[in-house]
Order: C-alpha cells, then sequence, then structure tokens
C-alpha cells in the first residue's frame, strides 16, 4: 500500500513527451530531490495505443525498469482521460454534448461520454491491456485510474443512461412525478421515453430533474470507474487502486459516496486565492479529504484506525496559484508550506502536477518540479529542499484530534445553486468556508462528516447551508444533541428534503424542533447590502423573520422592518444545545459566536499559546502525538511547546522560534 | 362581466399541486381572505390530458363545484401555455429554436413553436374540450386562455408563417426590398424562399428584418389567442375571454394592437425595483394598461364609458420583489398599498400569483398568499385584510382624471433596440419612465395613448423617444398642437419612418417644422458622461447639434463643441406649443421642464395639497369622485380634503391623516 | 496607378442604394468637394447579378459614365463580400459555421466560409463578368478586390482546407505532431483525417492548432483574393489591384505576408478612442500601412523609392469615432487632421465610407460626407474644405524619415492571445501602441518592420513582446546588434519559437545571450496591481526573476519578493546595445528610458522646437521635404519652422502659428 511507506513525494511524470535522452536526466534529478512515488501515463492513450488494438509498450517497459531500478515507485495510470484522436473519428457520437445540444469535438482533454457504450469500451480495453502487462511489474505502488473524472454530458447516450439510472432511483414513475413536483408547469411524465436531461428550456428549469441529473453523473462516472478497479483489482489483487478527485462546484461528483470505493482517497488540490486564502483553501480541502477517508473507513468493517483518517495529497503546483486572469508565482517557502500543512492534516506525502514542465500544449505554462529553466532553479532547490523535509517526518502518523466537525453535502452544495431560490447568494461551500476560515484563525482543529457517520467525539457539529435534510439526516442530528452534543446551523439548513422539496409548516422544516425556531420568511439582502445586529456586528447575504417556539435570543435585529427580531437563537435541548444563525455574520461576530459555542461544548484550541498566524495542527497515533506549527506570518513567531523538532532534529524545551514563513514538528512528550 | 360586480380578489389557484384534502382548507382560507375570484387550469394540462385524447376532467369538476358552491367564481384558463411532456415526445418538430439553431427541449414552460401545427391543433383541441364540459358551468365567470403570451421562435415553421406572413403585409417583394432597404449589403430578395428569420449572422443584422419579426410574432401569438378565443366564444357567448400580458422589453407582443382582442384588458405586474421605483412602476404600468383599455374602448362604438378605462391587475406578488440575483420581502403593508394603487388606476381588483405556495417547482420560492409558513402568517394576515379593504371600494368605479398623456409605441420601443443605432442608451420605455416618474412626484394623472388615438382632453402630450412617426401619427400629431395643443417632444422621435428607416433633410425628420428645430448632428454621450445646461443643470445619454428654424431657446448647452447652442426649445404653432428635449436633463432640471410645459398647458395637480410622497389619484364617475391617497412614506402625512373615508367608514372635515405606509379613499362632495 | 496623380478623395460610393435622379446631386456635390476617386460597386452583387447568370450592368454602365464624364475616377469593387439572398439559398453549405457548429444565416454581410468551392466559384463569375465589361472602362483607375477580408469558418469544407493546408505546411505528420506537441493529452494525430479545426473543444485547446488555424485563414482569404487578382489582371495589366485591409485583433490576416500581393497597400482605419488616443492610434496605423508598404517594396527588385513607401486610406469614417456602445460625434476640425496625419505618414490621399448616408440597412447612421441631414451641414462644408486642403497638397511626395522600428509580427499577436498563457493580460499590440504612443508625444518618428526587413538606417530596434522568435529572426536581431544597433525588448519577447513551443533553459529563449539575462519566473501581475521600480516609478502587467549574465542593471524592483532584483537592464555587445524590459513601466518612467535609449542611439525628435501636443512628420523626396505640423491642443501653438506654407500659401519666416486644431504643411528649404 502506497500509505505503508515513508510518505510519498513526487508528482506526474509524462516520460512520452520527451525524448529517452531526457529520461535519465529525470531520474538523476528525481533521486536529487528523494522523488519515491511518480504517476506515469495520465495522458498517454495515444502513446500506448497509436490505433485501435494496437500497442506500444516498449518506451513505457523501459521507463518502469529505469524507475523500478532507481527505486522510484510508480502509480500507473489508465490513460481513459483523453481518448486519442483515432477514437474520436471513429466514434463521433461518443464525444460530447453541451446542455444546448452542441457537441464537442477533439482537441483537448476529457473529450468523451462516459456512457457513450464505444467509450467504455474502449477504455476497459487499454485498461486491460495494461493490466496483462504491468499488473505484475516490480515498479508499481499501485494503480491510478483515468484523471479528475468530472465531465457531464446531454448526447443520446446519456439520456437513455439518464432514464435507466431514473427508473432504478425511483421505481416508478409516480414516484418521479411526485420527488420532482411535476405538477407545477405541467410536467407530468407519463412514459420514462418523455424524460431528457435537462437540455436547455425556455425558462426556469426543474430543480428535481437537475438535482438527479448531479447524481446520475456521479454514479455514471462512478461506474466508469469501478469497472476499471475491478478489472485492474482481478490482474492483481495485492495492488491498491485510486482516482484523483478534482475539487470545485463544476463537479458532478459525491466524493463521500465515491470514497467508499476507492483504496485511497486522493485529492488534486489548486488553491484559487493569492493572499493568506490559500492557506485557509488549503486546510479546508485536507479536511474534506480526510473526512471523506474516514467516511469510508466507518463503512468498512475492520479498517485499522490508524489508517482510517490516511490520503493522499495527489495533485499541486510547485510554484502558481492560479487564479482568474493570471498566474500568481508562489512565494519562496510557500510550497514547503503547503505541502505540509497536507501532510499535517493526513496526507501521506505530497505530489505535484507535473515533474517537467512541457515546451508546447495547452499547459505549457503550468508550474513544474523541473521549470522550463531547468534544475538551476529556485523551485528546484525547494524540490530538493521539501523532499528532505518529508524524509525527516519519516515517523509522523495517525489522526488529527478533532472535536469540531462540519457536515457537508455534495447534494445541499448542488441544489443551493439552482435558479429559483430566493437568493443567488447562499451556497453551501462559501458557507462552510466561512466558519471553517474563523475556526482555522481561532486555532480550532476541524473535521468533516457526511450525513450519517459516526460523531462519537464530536462536541460541536456545525451545519453550513446544509439545505437537503431527509428524515434520516434529521434524527441523526437530533439524536446527537439530545444525547448532549452541540450544533450550530446557519440559514437554509434543512429548508428542503432529498428532492429539494420545500419542508412546510415553516423554515426550516427539519429543524424546527431541534433549534427551537421557525421563520416565517425569508429576508435575501441584497450583494451590497447588510442587517445590523444588537452587538454592533452586522450580517450579509440573508435574515429571516425569526419566531422562537424554545429557543432563547442570542443576537437581535437592529432596524428595519426586522428590528427587535431574533438572529441569532440558542435552544436547550436536554444537555444538548442546537444554536441558529439566520444571517452570515461579519467575521468579528461571527468569530465571537463560534468561541461561544465552542468555549460551551468544551473546545479548546489545539494549540493555546500559538500566535495568530500560526497554524497548529496535531496528530496523535497511540501514545504519540506530533504537532505542525507553520508560520503564515511575515514575522518571526514564538510558539510554548515541547518535544523534538523533526525537521531540525533538535530538542525543544520551552518554545520554539520559527522564522518568517518557517514550520516546525514536534514529538511531544506523551501526556 | 368579471367587472360589473365587486371588485376582484384573489388569483392563480392550482389544486393539481395538492391533494384534495387541502382544497377544502384552500376554500375556508379564501372565505377567511373575501376572495371571489380564482383563476383556475394555467398550466394543468398534463393533469387534464395525461395522454392524447385522453381527458381526466373529475378533480377539475370536483374543484369548481366547490368553488361554485363556496360563492368564488372562476376564470377557467386554457392550460396551453405548457404542454405535456407527451406533446413534446410526439412533436419534437414544435419546440421551440432559437436564432442560434438551438433546438430548446421540455422541462420548463413556453416550450413550444407558437406557429408550429402541430401545437396549434393540440391548443385547440384542449380548449374545445374545456369549452364542451365547462362553457356552462355556473362558476364560471370568463375564460383566462393561455398564460403571458410572449414566446418567439426561428424554426422552420416559424421561418415558413414568417414568409407568409410578409407577402400580406408588404404584397410584393419589391415592397419589402424597399421597406428594408436591401440595396444595403446586397441583400435584396428576388424569391420570397430567400427570406429566413433573422437567424444570428456573421455581423450587423437588417434592422427592417428584425422589426418585421416582432411585429409578425406579435401577430402569429395573437392568431393562436383568437383563434382559442373564438372557440370559447362560441360555447358561450354570454362569457368574457380575455389573456394575461406579461410586460417587459424582451416580450414580442404589442399589446395595444392586442387590447382590441380582449374582453377585458388583464396586466401580470412585478415590479423589479427594491425602493420608491416599485411604487413608480406601479403606477407606470397601471396607467398602461388602462391607456390599452381605453383604445379598444375608442375602437368599439358604444363602449359605456364608465367600463372605458377598466382593466384587470391580473398577477402581481404577495410579497416578493423580485430584482437581479434575489427576491426583496416586501415590507408590511406594502402589498396593500400596491394593490389599491392599481385599483386607484383602474384594475377593478387585485390578483395574485399564487395562491398556495407549492413544496417544489421551478418557482418554489414564489411568494403566495398561503405561504409555507401556512395562514398562520404575516402574509396571510394581510390577505385577509386586503379582502376587507377591497370591499369596502365596491363603490369605486369610473375613469381616472388625467390631462396629460405619453404617446407609447410598441414597434419604436423594439426599433430603439436594434444593433447599429448611435448609441445603446436611448430606450423608448425608459424615457417614458423617466418622465412619468417625474410627474408622478409632482403630483400629475398621466394616460397613455397609442398613435391614431382620440386626444380629447388632453392638454399635454408627451413623445418619449418615440423613434418610428408614419405620416399619419405624424399629422395626428400636428393636428393636436395646430388645434391648440401642447405637445412634448424628447430626442429620436420622428427620425424613421414605420419601417425604422431614417426620415432624410435633418432630424427629426418628422416632427421638424412642428418642432421648429433640425438637428444635424447627433452627439450621443458615453454612459457615465453628461453635458452641461445653462440653467445650472445637466444632460445624459444624448445631445444634438440643434438648429432653430422657429423655434426659440429655453436652455442651451455650455461648453464643449455644443456651447451655447439650444438644447431645448419651444415652438408656438397657433395657439399651440411643441417642446423639444434634445438630451435628458437631470431631475431637477427636467421637472422644471415638466412643470412649466404642464403649467402652460394648464395642467394642475390631483391633489395640490399632497406633500411629497404620497400619492393621489382621482377617479369619476358621473357626478362622484374618489380621491386615493397612498402615504409612501415613513412618515405620518397630513393631507387637505373633504369627504367620507371608505376604509375607516369616517367622516373627513378638513384633512387626513396618514399613517406611516397607511392609505385614505376619501369620496369627495361632489363638485 | 492610382499613386501617380494628385493625392485621392473620395471613398465608397453606392448608387444602387439610390434612384437614378440621386446620381446627378451626387456628382455635382463630388464636384464642389473635389472628390476625384470613389470606390463602386462594393457590395451591389444583389444588384450585378440578381439571378444566378443573369447580370444587369445598365445602371452600372451609366454610373461609371456619368463619373467619366465628371473627371471622376473609379476604383471598381468586385462585389464578393455579400453574396446575394439567391447564393445563400442554393449553396446553404457554403453558409459560415463557428467553433460550436452554429451555422450563420444570410442577413448582414460576409456570410460565405471562403474555402467552400461553391463561394469562390460564384465570386470568381461574378469577378470575371465585371472584368469582361469593364476591364478598359475609361473611368477605371482600378480594381478593389472584395472588402476587409476577415471571416473564418468551422465547416467541413474549411476542415478539409485545412488538412490540405497543414500538409502542405508540415510535410508530414511527424513534424505537425512535433510543432504542436501532441504529446501532451494524448493528442497524437496518426491520419490526416482526425485533424479538425479547432472546434468548441471540453477544456483548453492546443495552441498549436490555433496558431494554424489562424495562419491558414489568411493564405485561404488571401488565395480568394489572388485567384480575383489574377483573372482582373488578365483582363487588363495596366490596371493596379488591391483589397482594403480590416485592422482589429480578431482579423485572421497577415498583412505583411499580404502585402507583397497587391498593387497597393490599402487600409480602413477607424480609430477607436475618443480623446488624445484616436490621434495615436491614426499615427500607429499609419505607420503599420507604411511599414507593409515598405516591406513589399523590399521584395520587389526596382521599386522606385520614390513609391516604396506609399499607400492608401481607403476607408475612414468623415463624422464618428466608434466606441463600445455609442458613437462619437467628431469635433469641427477633426475630420480634416486625422486625414492630413494620414497623408504625413505617407497615405497618397483620403477616402471615407461611405458618400452619402443610407436610409435603412444595418450601418444607417454609420457617418458619411454627405449626411443624413443634407448638404447644407457642417460635416459637408468640412468634406468641401478638406478637398481644397488636398488639392494644396499635391506635390508632396516621398518617404517619411525615421530612425526607430518596431518589429511588429502577426502570428506574435496570434499566439499571445492564446488561452493557457500566465496573464491574459500581455498583447502584442498593446505592447507596440504602448510604446509607439510615447515616442509619439516626444515627436520621434517611428516606422514599422517585419522580421527579416532590410534595417538600413534604423538606429533603435523595438521588440514589443514579439513572442514569437524563430531561429532566423534570432539572427537578424543579433546582426543588428553586432552591427552596432540599438535595440530594446519588452517581455516575452523571444519566449517561443515559430509554433509557439516555449524555448527552454531560461527566458526569453531566442534573445538570453543578446540581452546578457535568463529569467527563471515570470511574476504575471493581477489587474490593478504593480510592482515598484527604484527610480519611484511602477511597474504593471508583467514581472520577472531576472538573473544578469552579462548585461547591467538599470532599474530594479523594489519590496516583495523580487525586491532589489533588476527589472530593466542593458547589455553592450560590441558597439551596439540590447535593452530589456521585464515590467510596463508607468508613463514617466518608460518615456524616460525610451529617451534614454533613443538618445544613445542617436536618434532626434523630428522638429524639436514643437511643443508637447502638436504632432510633426516629415516626409521627403529627393532633395525636398515637407514638415507636417498638425495641433491637437485646444490652444494656439507656435513652431519654430522655415519655408512655404502650402494650406494657406504663404511664406514661413521662422516660425508658423498654430490655431488650435490647426494644421500647417511646410515645404522646407533644402538642407
Amino acid at each position: 500500500m502506497w500509505t505503508d511507506g515513508p510518505l510519498c513525494y513526487g508528482g506526474d511524470y509524462n516520460p512520452e513527451q520527451w525524448p529517452a535522452q531526457v529520461w535519465s536526466e529525470d531520474v538523476e534529478l528525481m533521486r536529487q530531490a528523494g522523488v519515491n512515488l511518480v504517476t506515469v501515463g495520465v495522458f498517454a492513450w495515444s502513446r500506448l495505443e497509436p490505433a485501435p488494438g494496437r500497442y506500444t509498450f516498449d518506451w513505457l517497459d523501459r521507463v518502469l525498469d529505469l524507475l523500478h531500478t532507481s527505486g522510484i515507485r510508480v502509480a500507473l495510470a489508465t490513460p481513459t482521460a483523453s481518448p486519442p484522436p483515432w477514437f474520436s473519428l471513429a466514434h463521433p457520437g461518443a464525444l460530447p454534448v453541451t446542455a444546448d445540444g452542441i457537441r464537442l469535438h477533439h482537441g483537448s482533454r476529457d473529450t468523451y461520454c462516459a456512457a457513450a457504450p464505444a467509450y467504455r469500451a474502449a477504455a476497459l480495453r487499454i485498461a486491460a491491456a495494461l493490466a496483462d502487462r504491468y499488473a505484475h511489474h516490480p515498479a508499481l505502488a499501485g494503480w491510478h485510474v483515468h484523471n479528475e473524472y468530472g465531465t457531464t454530458c446531454h448526447c443520446e447516450h446519456a439520456a437513455q443512461a439518464f432514464r435507466r439510472w431514473l427508473a432504478d432511483r425511483h421505481g416508478d414513475l409516480r414516484t418521479l412525478n411526485d420527488a420532482w413536483t411535476t405538477s407545477f408547469w405541467s410536467q407530468h411524465y407519463s412514459d420514462w421515453a418523455q424524460i431528457s436531461t435537462p437540455r436547455t428550456t425556455q425558462y426556469l428549469p426543474n430543480p428535481g430533474q437537475l438535482l438527479d441529473f448531479r447524481r446520475f453523473w456521479s454514479d455514471t462516472l462512478l461506474a466508469a470507474y469501478t469497472e476499471q478497479r475491478d478489472l485492474l483489482r482481478a490482474a492483481n489483487p495485492a495492488l491498491p487502486v485510486t482516482t484523483n478527485y478534482v475539487l470545485g462546484d463544476w463537479v458532478p461528483v459525491d466524493h463521500a459516496r465515491w470514497s467508499t470505493e476507492v483504496d485511497l482517497v486522493a485529492v488534486d488540490h489548486y488553491p484559487s486565492a493569492v493572499d493568506g486564502g490559500a492557506e485557509e483553501q488549503t486546510a479546508l480541502a485536507a479536511d474534506l479529504a480526510r473526512g471523506w477517508a474516514r467516511h469510508a473507513a466507518a463503512q468498512r468493517p475492520h479498517t485499522p484506525s490508524s489508517a482510517a483518517s490516511t490520503w493522499l495529497l495527489m495533485e499541486s503546483a510547485p510554484n502558481q496559484i492560479h487564479t482568474a486572469g493570471r498566474m500568481h508565482t508562489k512565494e519562496p517557502g510557500r510550497m514547503l508550506r503547503h505541502s505540509l500543512a497536507h501532510v499535517a492534516r493526513g496526507s501521506h506525502g505530497a505530489l505535484f502536477f507535473q515533474w517537467r514542465a512541457p515546451v508546447g500544449g495547452a499547459e505549457r505554462f503550468h508550474s513544474a518540479l523541473v521549470p522550463h529553466a531547468g534544475p538551476g532553479s529556485r523551485v528546484f532547490r525547494e524540490t530538493v529542499a521539501l523532499g528532505a523535509a518529508l524524509r525527516r517526518l519519516t515517523e509522523v502518523r495517525g489522526d488529527v484530534e478533532a472535536s469540531v466537525a462540519f457536515v457537508v453535502d455534495a447534494a445541499s452544495a448542488w441544489a443551493l445553486r439552482h435558479p429559483g431560490l430566493p437568493s443567488t447568494l447562499p451556497d453551501h461551500h462559501d458557507e462552510l468556508a466561512a466558519a471553517h476560515r474563523l475556526l482555522w484563525r481561532a486555532g480550532h482543529a476541524c473535521d468533516t462528516v457526511t450525513p450519517g457517520d459516526p460523531l462519537d467525539g464530536y462536541r460541536l457539529l456545525i451545519l453550513p447551508a446544509l439545505y437537503l435534510i431527509d428524515d434520516a439526516t434529521a434524527r441523526w442530528l437530533g439524536d446527537h444533541v439530545h444525547a448532549g452534543g452541540h450544533l450550530l446551523a446557519t440559514y437554509l439548513s434543512g429548508v428542503a428534503d432529498e428532492h429539494a422539496r420545500v419542508r412546510l409548516g415553516g423554515y426550516p422544516g427539519a429543524l424546527r424542533d431541534l433549534l427551537g425556531v421557525h421563520a416565517e420568511e425569508f429576508h435575501p439582502l441584497a450583494v451590497d447590502d447588510h442587517v445590523r445586529l444588537d452587538d454592533g456586528g452586522t450580517g450579509r447575504i440573508w435574515a429571516e423573520t425569526l419566531r422562537l417556539s424554545g429557543a432563547e435570543t442570542i443576537l437581535s435585529y437592529v432596524g428595519g422592518v426586522l428590528d427587535a427580531m431574533p438572529a441569532v437563537t440558542r435552544h436547550r435541548v436536554g444537555d444538548g444545545t442546537a444554536w441558529y444563525l439566520s444571517t452570515r455574520p461579519d467575521d468579528t461576530t461571527y468569530r465571537r459566536l463560534l468561541d461561544a459555542a465552542a468555549r460551551a461544548a468544551g473546545v479548546t484550541p489545539v494549540c493555546p499559546g500559538a500566535p495568530e498566524g500560526v497554524e497548529a495542527v496535531r496528530r496523535r497515533h497511540a501514545d504519540t502525538s506530533w504537532l505542525f506549527l507553520l508560520n503564515h506570518t511575515d514575522g518571526e513567531q514564538r510558539v510554548p511547546a515541547r518535544g523534538w523538532e523533526l525537521l531540525r532534529a533538535t530538542p525543544v524545551e520551552d518554545a520554539v522560534a520559527l522564522p518568517p514563513g518557517g514550520v516546525a514538528v514536534l514529538r511531544e512528550h506523551q501526556g
């Protein structure tokens, strides 16, 4: 298993882009850098199978042998994320179609419909050929299926598959009509054949159809994955199989659901914020990945607890943050700090896209460990330094300790982006990020959970605009609070059921009793508007006419039509407590509320003495713990701590001094 | 006739969205609220005809009987605005096609081409089935055909119909080529078959083609309406028939032309401004509706004058103003104030979309009289209060007295939005709204008229960028002024003829003599630019090099290339006067000009003592008049008046005190 | 030859838009204005060939005879830029197709695919018919083929032609795969049939394919031109043939390459800036046109040097600057000043679109010499004045003297707009304009050259983000500097080769040695961001981690990660000097750097005594020179000069006084 050995270090290696003479330089540079794991073969389909059924494996033989000889392990990829031009020419009906009905063409990557039988057959064939040849190659550490599953399609193949999936999910049309509320606007279906994918239509689309279309694609892409996985696993059951997740609102993938089907949760992470936001995004992405890993482990009996939360950062950018309009070059030291932030949160190493910058192609300016300027460069020097640092962290293992958990749900995120909502501003992921960021700044460790996950050990659950709550989830949340747990829900949580149908009788239908409130009316705010709160703070995005039915008022609105009405409430339920935020407070008020909720729940910061801007994360295994300290500030920082600092191999008696941008990792005294 | 009895109150009722047990609660709540008219069956096609030719009327039988028993009248709708999925599957060629050639799919509403024979046949069939069964049902107050006609299409059916319509309009190709100026860019048509709808083309399209395409759709949709109307009328000539207009720039409907074909002008109104703008938009929409009603009456000999200007607000939103990005919740009392503002301007009641908020579907968050929270809610309490208020106004009737009229023309609005104009800023409706708003603030009552309408009683006509003026309209305007009337035209009025061809010899060709000016050149202004005027004010959007040929200068430009040249002029023509504004003045200057023009024309405010922010409208029938006073301010206001206040049933001796947001309706002493 | 006689004056004349009675007024007004050359027949196809193969030349006979009688010469156009509707109906497959696969329709102009055989055949047929009839008509001064070639297409005809062109360019697929780096993302082509035009695809497209697609269209449009040219030339070898270039980033035409195929470089110029920017754009456009003329002449042995740099302004707007959203009306005198600015820079006259403003059609509001208001207008009076001015300049000839040259390259401009670059901000033309504008303000005359052009006489070469540099161009630039020349390159110059492949080993690969620097990393800046420089100035758009390898630092960065690193460098190479700017300095710093580079290179302003805002351009022929002085300021300006002022026919002893907006043209004493 990849996660058995030392921390993984390396990334996407694409020898097919270079003449063979470059390969030996590659291996020598990898050795210098301490690279121990590379992904080979992503996007190499046209090089491996230049014509249907004709394979050219000689170059890959040489590459794998060379890597094996050099002690570098390989995650061998199936190249199915980019069919060769010959495939597209032979199967134009397998090219993807947009909601407008426009058929996309070859010339980029991912130009296939994953529901097209011809594509699925061709993908399985190349996967089988690779399995036949390499399943027992000694270089292999495992299989990397495909790359960043995330496409959708509206072709006739997709429409047929959608209808089959719907029949499977809903059983009969009566159930589907009810779930989609087709009584509105005369959309009652009397025959499965009448249903199409949500193609561009005259006016507002049906939200039930939109939601099921996303679910259908998550399951369809997963089926494309699992059929490759099963084939690869059959060829050598000892090799683990996974695929790398791409994150983003547009991705039609329920990662929690997928995580039960991969042998290791693997995540690509590319932050989009240039300033401190990149570090906050990194922490959240890693917490999500770890949450998916734990979710999967919870469903597998007998997962050893040490492995339960392990995952892998499969791709990251060596030297750039991609923002709208331009690539921001990372400051010196930031690559290492980002990488160790992932390791601190459970990644078994740090991989990058890609090893060597190409001369051409669409991503010719994507950053690389070996940049266009070559190894005589800052980036490559930092690459070598990162390799050394990771080697010094070999002993680190175990889970992050957290007693706060965010409830995250892909379907809620999707449904909150549908047209026809009271506002376009609320967003499950944005709400998650807003609260996560404030807890991160306050030094708290957070987990993420999927509805239904075990909640042992969590003192505080946060529901960030968890829009869709089915009855089972409502019970799961109620049980947590009734058992003495704490919970904080933000606006729009529990408003709708699993089909995105509004629960009647006052919002939020699924949580009304638990929260001890009901909202009569929503007051969505304009993008530049705010409401005032009676602690002097403000609220954005949303407000509500809120009535108490058991809860007490913590903060009230001031002024306007909501004057003196409750804005934030708290409801004592036995030993448990349920907070409700009907608006998005400004950062100061929000942090104060989160602090209060955390304190009441008995949640304490990871490292209470760490100054603002120093990220502290603790991993623990058995009776050993490791404290990661990452100084994201421009100044030197001093943090009270004791232990053995692994990166510099020095003892720390009472405090560690972190230079600007510096990192320390302490093996702590047992306690 | 709907307008014979008490004021109508109710809205869209969709029992097909709910189980039968809800229906009895509905009727009980309607009784509480005083609802007396509901529209039933809009969008119920798939429930009424679940398969081609198979009808399920039992539920509608029960609903109509229940309503009738409860004394609630019904506007029975034909459900043709949303064909069922079985229709789309059977007739894919009847799905609409965009200018890009993209065929839209089922999944929303209005997914048909109104020129497709299969659609028209299916629509007539369901209408006939409804007529057969219900034309003599005692619950029926009338027919509500379709809903918000407003779609266009570019499919081959549409293209063929367009060619037939063009042949009908222009007679021969020579005339069409001339009207469209096809000598420009080699567009001469030598065969009707060469003409398509204005599909997406390489570069700027032909403006004549664009204009006729809109006219074609107005007529085609009207034909779809009239063929249903004729069928329904034949089934029971005693029942009135109408359809509800949707307002908006995108709507290809010439409402004035349509109004001669409906038995009652019915309008849906959804303001888009959150602040006072919603009230201004309400006043304008109501004045437009009344203008269409008067226009129709003028063409029907023997319309009783009391009915001439009656119309009906067929849809409005109980609790939301829909703005870009979010729904704004109406403040307490605002629903009533908006509703009475419509009644003050001639609406025979106030109807809403919709009765009960649905759990799902595209408009699951559209506001409703019975909201998601149920009847124990502010909205439902205001619903009950509005019902009571409307009952107290039963005696109100007659026309609004206005001596100012705006000339409104759908084709001018369409043509001013064509590409290739000197600026994208000028807009007929925006120009109309700008002047109407200032006169509204100044307390003046305004009418709207269609070119050619009788002008008896109007002292001041306003032409708001009335871009297209044909020879007959030019004479009609000239006759008004020569007979001693006053007229105020804003820039771009009369620049083009009915085919959007520029009239040569100096702008504005159709009005040059009447205005006593001619403009050599336009000076369109950048969106953030302005010109200075010699009263200290400024002008936006537009300016002109204006030469006097009989007129006198009222305001001049200051600075720049137009320094000291005329900006606003006045031309005495016998006893009449014609003003011209070559720019859009700032509000202060514009209001001063409008005041001057009104004063000179002998126009006085409705209620000279009403403070700013209190809207005053007077309706008169025979020797009785009713004065509506609506306090749109946050403070109490006192208005000098005498009479009997209907809402509180109290006498008013010398003044009425209006609480913040309050309304009074006085039956005035005869005068 | 058009350029043999007096300066050309006139423009597009479209008698087909008017009844015959207007023609005589036209000719009379042309006579008043001094018009001596009109382009006839652009867009007249449907009037000339109303049905396939049926010609109606009678009206054109009359028009040509009338013009000839009146002494007005004619550039007779082939009307192939706008096929008649009958063509589109008969050949729907010749209508153009977008990258989305959407087929555009008739209804504008240019609705054809220039690779469609049916279109090419029809275009040749009408050209042949015109040649047969008019090649020896005495009115003809030459042929004006088509109009503003600039369309692309993605239809199957285009795809086939693209494949043929690629086979021709690359020879074999191995070469193409290498040029396009198809090893990235599995895009290896194994059969020509697999290649399509760059249709809309799933994600980022291939930059090599994008670049070749532009080149293909440049060559395809050129072939459409040359086949008409050859036919016309065969009919009468004495008549010159050309076509008018349209400028703009979207135009897929390599004007330098085309210029070797036209008998006279003819350019349409429509500035887009309202303020002084219009004058700066005018100067640059004229310098580009002259550069293309010189480039062509350099490739034709025995071109008389007097004719080498002559070109013609074929279209400009009499009275409008078209900006986004609105047309800006030109201030009095500006039409003349723009026209003489072109003449000063080598245009043999000034032509306009169009003679008479049409009543309809897409461009009904485009300005015209005879406006809608008619000849009794400012515009027509200025038209008459301009004619008189041009007549007084008959003697002017010869080339502009310039010792600074910008290296301009269409492919670099195209490649810098591809997706996937480090930033969307850098732009070859914008970079060119930025430096050209500052030199223009400083009073320097500039040429433009194409890579490989003779460089005799240029002291300073400027490379404005000359992104693509092939090996030959690198040698050409090196030779210039090694021979003692000066050179100034801005960021991103020389980064890639002719296939847009990045040159490895440190940027900019093609210029590293010449500049004595290499850049390790790019630091693209956000759109509203800047870096500080150690002269107190700032840089925008771009920055780099720059290492010296022979150069010296002129300016350094201040602050941030680049603190104290070189920003601007200078490298002495023998007697030559090579400057490098790794950022875009603010105007003050940039002008200071350009001044320093110019001074060091021995470059002096055209007229050192001219105040800022007075443009000075000198043309010289044999031992006579003419100095154009254009006062673009609002104030009177005094310029030291001696000679004979042609416009007022007065001697100038020591200085000329220019009124606000005024122009003077001095025949200077020989010196």
